[in-house]
This record gives structure tokens, C-alpha cells and sequence, in this order.
């Protein structure tokens, strides 16, 4: 017996459903209908069509209809608005978007996939600037002819998120003065205030006029005007504040939303209707960390939630594990990728889960390779259990992978215990015998076991300021390009001789470049009686990026005297 | 109280555990031997030397005996050779090599980490070269500095084993005329026949001139003789054919060796004597895989192994999941790293588990990324768990990352349903939505299910001896641009409606350029009751990779018109 199955939207999540129904079912009629003009296009590559990158604007649209019709007979009708959902004669109306003509389709199952819409804000006098946002293969070439054709080159991007961030880059390389605009004190909020820093200096070094912490007031003629009073001229403005589901078909339709105003579903991506069901940007689902329904806009699970469905319209189970997200983005030189919590959505959402942190830096690969660079890694584990809630990591190496495997090891619920023991690939041009993320696991289980206690780089400023005990245990030709204003030097290898110099009666805390040092430090101060005793975690390098970009745009006096990046 | 420990070897496993000891405990005395002039150099760089990719020597050595001192207060006592283990005394008889001086010294506990030794076999005439082996600094010095002073650049690598490739690719690197000679059919065999394939050819394209399947039978004056009658000549031959585990001294001392012939110990990795442990090359480990001891030559495990140890002296209890064994490698243009079991290695062992291959080939980031390139992926499952065994991946791109996250997912004994659900890292310059890893969770699960039937490409010229139904199912211009000879072309777009080519009454095997399209059209003929359909794991393109070498090898007739590899 066949079905009809119809598809509102084309593209990730549409599309993915569509060619699995087909593959589990030859017999079933499948009809897809996409809005815009195109289907199954990289919603994900758009940017980088601004910087040639890629650099016919067809390329991005993977398929057509008629692709779809001949090697998967399904019917992809583009052009076509679903714009009602009949659900009690099981129909939807369709308006075919280039004659306005409206027809009517029957289902015996539905899936929407609508995805998201940038959002707009209201601004006053928005009609005075040229304003853009990018969801579509349109909406790129638009904004992409736009500027070809402007006689000046300056660009404004308003969000710092994924696209934003990748939005301003493709301009940047393109040759655009680019500046781009945050309004929290942070941009990418995937990663950590700490970790982002290094983002922030990239995008300085590589010419982006970055403004964080900074909201938009008004627009004037080509103008931003900013709450602090700073304007910023810009011919094109290209919004990316943030993305809103498309919930009002399935609204209208009467269709349960949930708390995060998303379309809800249950363990199978059903909505409130027996028959119909829904995937992507448009759904909330499970975070298997947070415990509650969030919003996830990525690809990868739209994929997954689109597979889902088509199996269990087939009668295959779906084994739904919920989700953790993971994400990666390359700015200019640097890689950067995170999976599960970090502190700064653990204090967003307000939960109570006691963590520690483990942050460090590592080698990509072997120091003797000529191209090896510094990874910089954090990840978040539970107290008592060293369960692992998340990680972050950037550099200019393969830091992707580390990532890959810590939300590996999550899925499987792993510890920093495990991460100990993991057998990663090596070899000297892809990592080092111990890998980042081993290390990571030991200094979690060392932590667990209560070896050591640990300030972060964002008390520094504090301690000094408290006139603290700060002892930097690099060598002295380190120690002499770079460190912090006012703080001794012992060096660990002077460290036994001249541990008189240390009083047993204030608390200690240790630093050295990447924190391995200070720890041995740290482990010798407390066999020998003291008791407080910290180490810095992430050390120089880290309290280096972590100074930077801040010392840099607000002028403030630096508490180094040197950076060290390296 | 402070403890005695002595450690036999200074390389790897001993400098860890040195270290690691001190950490735990600033008491104890710690004391290295080690017979050559250095400790704690880099073993896996050495042949990295040789291409200049680490230009001084001396960049090898990572540590010396003055730093352990001042940083760890370790004595690291080079030149020293432990030359007995005095059990009952408890104490070891050390030969200071320069002076031939003998001392002894006392222990509470003593580690042995003395490696293994590269295996040279009397072979006839081996007076008529120079041989070389390469196991520490002093060893690829001495080959550097040799063959930078020969009139002629040929050298001859003998033994296609990670050591020997990497010494092969950086001397073509630095110019030279290489050689290499592999008795097996195929070099490396952590990789199967059919995935090796890569290696190969690429040898072959870098103009490596490499000989598999053909033995050294004796040396004449510069020349080596072949089993095949083949000469090579060679002014200098670098002897890597393998390395065997350093135990005299363990076995004049009574401890017991396992049957693989290396050192035997317990859970913990102590040996037969309570106060002996070893580490490192010279053990056999336990591999979680086949139940059995293994030799594991690797740096990532004795380092593993070494903390242990120094956890376990310290009350520290260990925990010892045994090992599966990952390893990358790098040949020219080409990365490739493996976990786990193989097809070669289960027949090898006489293994009685029953498995089942995933072969594919998928984009390593977005197609449309200028720098995409195609990931052979090849994973091993049991059955009916569909418990991971083991995988391969080989590519121009980031292939160690997809055999970390298998290597992880195996840790927590993982199933290829688990890889369908992994969240990786996506952005565009990274991955796919769908990661190779996610499809080969799918097609495992495929399989598993029973939705389809595969052949490999090695059964593809025995089919067409067999006059047997081949149907190409890629578009008409890919056809053109090559092809299995003699096979008929039905591309999936035209294949519903040209369905009644093919006969329903005997087996159908189906190919495209990755196996994706092949699926699809066999999914196809399933749903209209044929019943013996093979799809060709790989496709066209791992079918062109595994023919290429030796179509081109062995002057045999190729079974394609063109091979394509893209």
C-alpha cells in the first residue's frame, strides 16, 4: 500500500526526509514543496560566496527538480507556498508563488520543515540604510550584487554569531571594510568569555573593526548609531542578530508550540497530529545535558531528525538520544569547536550542576614539526561523578577533532577517566603521543582527586589587585620577554633552592606558559606543607589572549609587559 | 618514606614515568639509566631528520640529564647500560659505557622500559653494504651524515612498516633515488590489501620505487638481489623489517616472558617479581579485541603504561581497559590512520568472529570547498551486535579525526547505531552536515537490517570472468570518462524507466563513483522482487585505486578504460 507524503520546505531537512522516504519506499508518492526558487541548497556555504570562496552563485544549489525527479522520482514543486494546513481533510492549500494561483494537496503524511527566519528588529530610521539578511541562495546574491556595485566598501554586519562572524570574514577577504557589531560583551557564544578572546584578537589583527558590548540605537542616512554614541558609517548593513522559527503554519494549523515558541514534537518528530510531523530549525527538541527543549539551528541534526521521521513513517524505530550540539567555525587563521555546556550557558540558564573546569594548552602536533601551533582547550566536567558536560577548543591546528572526540565520549555519558585512556591516532604531523584531550583527562581525575586547586585567568587583575602572591615558575629568558607587572620569577628549576623565598602563611598561586610547570610547582609547595596553593589555569598564554583585546580597544593600562601568544 | 626507584631506559615509557613519579612524590629518589648518550628524544621524528623537516639533530633530544635534574630532581644517568637485576639483593650492576667502570645500585622498585631493537637477519653478503638501522638519535645521525656524503643518492629501505615508509618518503624528499622493498604483498599492514592501494600508487606517483611481494635473498657489492632475480642497487640500505622486544635482561633475571616473546605482566603491569615492573615495547599488552597478548609498538601506550606504573608504586590503582591499537601515517600527499582490527589481521590470527564491512568514499568538508577531497573509509563490524571492530581511513584531508572518533566510540564498546547519532563538529572548511562516520553508522545498520547485499572490489574481475550481470549506475558523461570494461551503463536517472534491461533471474551487481547512487538503484530492484542484488562496496573509484598499482606494476591487462580517483 502507498502513501503521499508531503514536504513543506527544500532544503536540509525537506530534502533529507524526502530521499530516505524513497529509499525505504519505491511505491510512495512524494511531493516537496520549497517556496523559493531553489531546493537542497548549502544553506551553510552561503557566506563564503561573498569572498569567491565559492564563486559561482549557482554552485550552491546542490539539486533541481528535475534531478530529483529522475534519480529519486520525487516531485520538488519550487515556487510553491504551503500556505494553509486543512488538517481535519488532511490537505494543505498551496499558492503557487509566480501565478498567485491556489490549489489544494492531500496528505496521508505531513512533515514541515519551514525552517527559520532571520529576525528584524524595529530600528529607528532603518529605512535610511541598506539592510540585508542572509537565509537563501536570493538573499546572498542580492547582497552579494550589492556591494560589487557600491562605490564605497564599507559594510556593517550587525550579530556575532556563526553567520555574522562567517559573513564578515568572506567580506573582510574580499576586500570590504568590514565591522561588526555585538551587542553582549562577546561574540560566539558557542565559546566561553575567556576562550573567545583569541576570536576577538583575530578578527582585530586581521582588520575587522569588532565592537562588542555595544548595542544599535539608531540608523542615520549610511550611518549606524550605536547606545555609546560611536556611529559607523556603512553603506550595506547585513542584520544577523539572531534566527526565529517558522511556527505559523504549524500555529494556524492549531499545532502545540513549546516553551521556546518552537513547534513541539515527541520522541518520533510527531507534532500534536497524528500525522504530521516536523524537523529542523522550525522544532525544539531534547538536550540531553540541560535536561529541557532548546533550540538547535544546525544541519547535522535537521539531517538526523529528517531521517528519523521518514523511518518511522516506515515503520522503523527511531532511537531518539536527544541532543548535545556540536558546532565548529573557522575565523580568518584560527579553528574553533565546541560540543555540550559551557560556563557561560550553564549561568544563562541558571543551573545548579556543580562543575570544574579543565583548561589548557597543548601542542596540535609534535613541537618539531615546523607548522605546530597551540591548541587551547576547556572543558567543563561534574562534580563528584568527572562526568563530561562539554568542551571548547581553538587554534590554528586540527582542533575539530579533539572536539569530535569529546562529544564522542559523551555520547557515551564518559568521564575524564575515560579520556585518560583514549586511544587517539598519532603520529608526528597529526598530534603528539599524549593528545590534548588525554591530558584534559588527567588533569580532571587529578582534580577529582583533590591533587591541586585552581584559580582562572579572569581573577588575575583581582590578585594583583589584592596584592597576592603570584610566582611565575617559566625560565628567566622567558620570564624577561613577558610577564605580569610586579610578579617574581622563580623558575622551576631553581624552584627547590629557593623555596624559602616562598612564605608558608599567604596563599601561592603559580603560573608558568601552558600551566604544566606551575602544577609541578604546585605538587612541591604542597608536599612540603603548604595549603594554598594554585595554579593558573591556562597560564601565560591564555591570561595573554584573555588581556589582549580588552587592553587594546578600551585603552586601560595592561597588567603585562609583554603578550606571548606563543 | 621515600622510595628507591630505578628505571631501565630513558626514552618514552621511562621519561614518563620518571616524571610522573616525581609528581606523586617529591621524596623519592629517582634514578634513569640509560646505555646510549640521550634521554627523552623524540623516536617517532628520527625519520624527519632525513628530509630536513627537523633540520638540526640535536632538536631531536627533547630533555637532558641537567634539566631533569633541575626541573624534576631526576638523576638521569646516560651512557650508563644496566647490564644485570640483582633480585634477591635487589639491586641492579650498571656498566658506565665510556668507562666500562661497573657499579651497582640498590632499589626499592625498578622499572624496566628498554624498548626494542630493530631486527637485522643474517642475510647473505650483508658485508657488501652498508646497513644502517634506525633506532635512536645517534642511529639517523650517523644515516645522514652518511648518505649526504655518497657519490651516488640511491638507497634502498628494506621493510614497508611505518618506519620504513617514513624513512623512504623523507629521503625521496631530500632527492634521494629511493627504493622500497616489502616481502608481503602490501606495505603497512595495519591497513587492508584493498585500502592500501593508495599507498601504493602514491609511492609509485612520488617516484618511490616500490617493490612488494619480493624478498632479499642476498646482498652483492652496492646491490641488493631479490628473490624474483630482480637487483636493486644501493650505497646505503636502511633495514627496517621489524623490531624485537629488549628481554635478556629480563629473562637472565628469572621474570617471565609471555608467549608473543616479549615481557609478560599483570594488570597492573608489574612482572613475575613484585618489585620489577616494565612498560613500553619491550611488554605484551592485553588487546581487548582478540582476547589475546599483543606487541604494541606504539609511544601513545607505553606512555599510558608508564603512568600507571608510577601510580600504582604511589597507591594510585590503575585502571587497565587493555588496548585496540590506533596509529596514523603520513605518505607524501596522503594521511591514513587505522583502529582497531582488519580483514588482513583477523585471517592472520585465524579469528572465529563473524563480521562485516562498511566500505565507502565521502567528501572530507563541503564539495564546494575549493580543497575538498574524497575519504576512503573502511569499518569492520561484528555480528549480529554490530559492535565496531576496527577502521580505516585514507585521504588527502582530515581522515585522523574520523578514525579518533571511531577509536573513542570503541572505547565505550560502541555499535555502528551509535555512530548514526554522533553530533560532530560541522561548518563548511571542516565537514559535512553527515559525517563519513555518520553514513558508515548508516549503511552498518543497513546491513544489519538485511536492506542490502555488497561484493568488494576485489571480486569485481572474477565476476566479469564469470560473464556476470555489472551495471554502471553513474550519468552517461561518467560512463564516458571511464569505466569497467564491457559493463552496461543504466544511469539512476534513466533506471525506473530502462528497469526492463535487466533480467530478473540472475544476480545483478551494481556501482556508481561512491556506492551511494548504486544503493539507491538497488533499493530499487529489491522493491520490484529481484532478489539476488549486490551492491560493489567502494564504487568505481576505491575499484580504480585498487587495480591501479598493479595494472601498472605488473603490465597485466586493466579491467577499466580509465581509472579515476576523484
Amino acid at each position: 500500500m502507498s502513501r503521499k507524503v508531503l514536504i513543506v520546505g527544500g532544503v536540509a531537512g525537506g530534502a533529507s526526509a524526502a530521499a530516505r522516504l524513497r529509499r525505504l519506499s519505491e511505491e510512495d508518492r512524494i511531493i516537496m514543496f520549497e517556496k523559493g526558487p531553489h531546493v537542497s541548497f548549502s544553506n551553510c556555504s552561503l557566506p563564503y560566496h561573498l569572498s569567491g570562496t565559492v564563486d559561482k552563485v549557482e554552485k550552491l544549489v546542490l539539486m533541481n527538480p528535475q534531478k530529483f525527479m529522475k534519480q529519486y522520482k520525487i516531485e520538488a514543486r519550487v515556487n510553491n507556498e504551503v500556505i494553509k494546513i486543512d488538517r481535519e481533510n488532511k490537505e494543505v492549500h498551496v499558492k503557487d508563488v509566480l501565478t498567485n494561483e491556489i490549489y489544494k494537496e492531500s496528505y496521508d503524511k505531513l512533515i514541515l520543515s519551514p525552517g527559520a527566519k532571520p529576525v528584524v528588529p524595529r530600528i529607528e530610521g532603518i529605512e535610511n540604510v541598506n539592510i540585508f539578511t542572509i537565509r537563501n541562495v536570493v538573499d546572498i546574491d542580492k547582497l552579494n550584487k550589492f556591494i560589487t556595485d557600491m562605490p564605497s566598501k564599507r559594510v556593517t554586519v550587525i550579530g556575532g554569531g556563526f553567520i555574522g562572524v562567517e559573513v564578515a570574514e568572506n567580506l573582510k577577504k574580499a576586500s570590504f571594510e568590514v565591522t561588526l557589531i555585538e551587542a553582549m560583551p562577546q561574540i560566539l557564544r558557542t565559546f566561553d568569555y575567556d576562550m573567545v578572546q583569541i576570536f576577538h584578537k583575530e578578527l582585530m589583527d586581521q582588520g575587522v573593526n569588532l565592537i562588542v558590548g555595544d548595542k544599535v540605537k539608531s540608523f542615520e542616512k549610511d550611518k549606524v548609531v550605536l547606545e555609546s554614541g560611536k556611529t559607523v558609517e556603512a553603506q550595506a548593513v547585513v542584520m544577523a542578530i539572531g534566527i526565529s522559527p517558522e511556527t505559523s503554519l504549524a500555529k494556524e494549523a492549531g499545532l502545540e508550540l513549546g516553551e521556546t515558541g518552537a513547534i513541539k514534537t515527541d520522541q518520533n518528530y510527531k507534532t500534536t497530529d497524528e500525522d504530521i510531523y516536523a524537523v529542523g530549525d522550525a522544532i525544539e527538541v531534547y538536550n540531553s545535558l540541560t535536561l529541557d527543549m532548546t533550540k538547535l539551528s544546525l544541519a547535522g541534526p535537521a539531517q538526523r531528525e529528517a531521517r528519523a521521521v521518514a523511518d518511522h513513517i516506515n515503520g522503523i524505530s527511531v532511537n531518539n538520544t536527544g541532543f548535545i550540539g556540536s558546532s565548529a567555525i573557522k575565523v580568518f587563521d584560527y579553528n574553533g569547536a565546541s560540543t555540550g555546556l559551557n560556563e557561560g550557558l550553564i549561568k544563562a540558564l541558571n543551573m545548579k550542576i556543580d562543575y570544574e573546569v579543565v583548561s589548557l594548552v597543548s601542542n596540535d602536533k609534535v613541537g618539531l614539526m615546523p607548522d605546530n601551533s597551540p591548541v587551547y582547550f576547556k572543558l567543563l566536567f561534574e562534580k563528584p561523578t568527572g562526568r563530561i558536560l562539554g568542551a571548547q577548543a581553538i587554534g590554528k591546528g586540527n582542533v575539530v577533532k579533539r572536539i569530535d572526540v569529546i562529544a564522542t565520549a559523551m555520547a557515551f555519558g564518559g568521564t575524564v577517566e575515560n579520556l585518560k585512556n583514549l586511544e587517539l591516532c598519532y603520529a608526528p604531523p597529526f598530534g603528539t603521543a599524549k593528545d590534548v584531550v588525554n591530558f584534559a583527562g588527567y588533569i580532571g581525575c587529578n582534580l577529582l582527586r583533590g591533587d591541586f586547586k585552581q584559580v582562572k585567568v579572569d581573577q588575575i587583575r583581582e590578585l594583583l589587585e589584592e596584592n597576592a602572591l603570584i610566582i611565575d615558575v617559566r625560565e628567566k629568558f622567558e620570564y624577561e620577554n613577558g610577564h605580569i607587572k610586579g610578579v617574581n620569577n622563580i623558575p622551576l628549576s631553581e624552584f627547590r633552592e629557593r623555596i624559602n623565598e616562598i612564605p608558608k602563611d599567604k596563599p601561592v598561586y603559580l603560573h608558568c606558559r601552558s600551566g604544566q610547570r606551575s602544577y609541578n610547582a604546585a605538587l612541591i609547595l604542597k608536599s612540603l606543607g603548604y595549603d594554598k596553593v594554585y595554579n593558573v589555569t591556562g597560564s601565560y598564554n591564555a591570561l595573554s589572549f584573555y588581556e589582549y583585546y580588552n587592553d587594546k580597544t578600551t585603552g586601560r593600562k595592561s597588567i603585562l609587559t609583554e603578550y606571548n601568544f606563543k
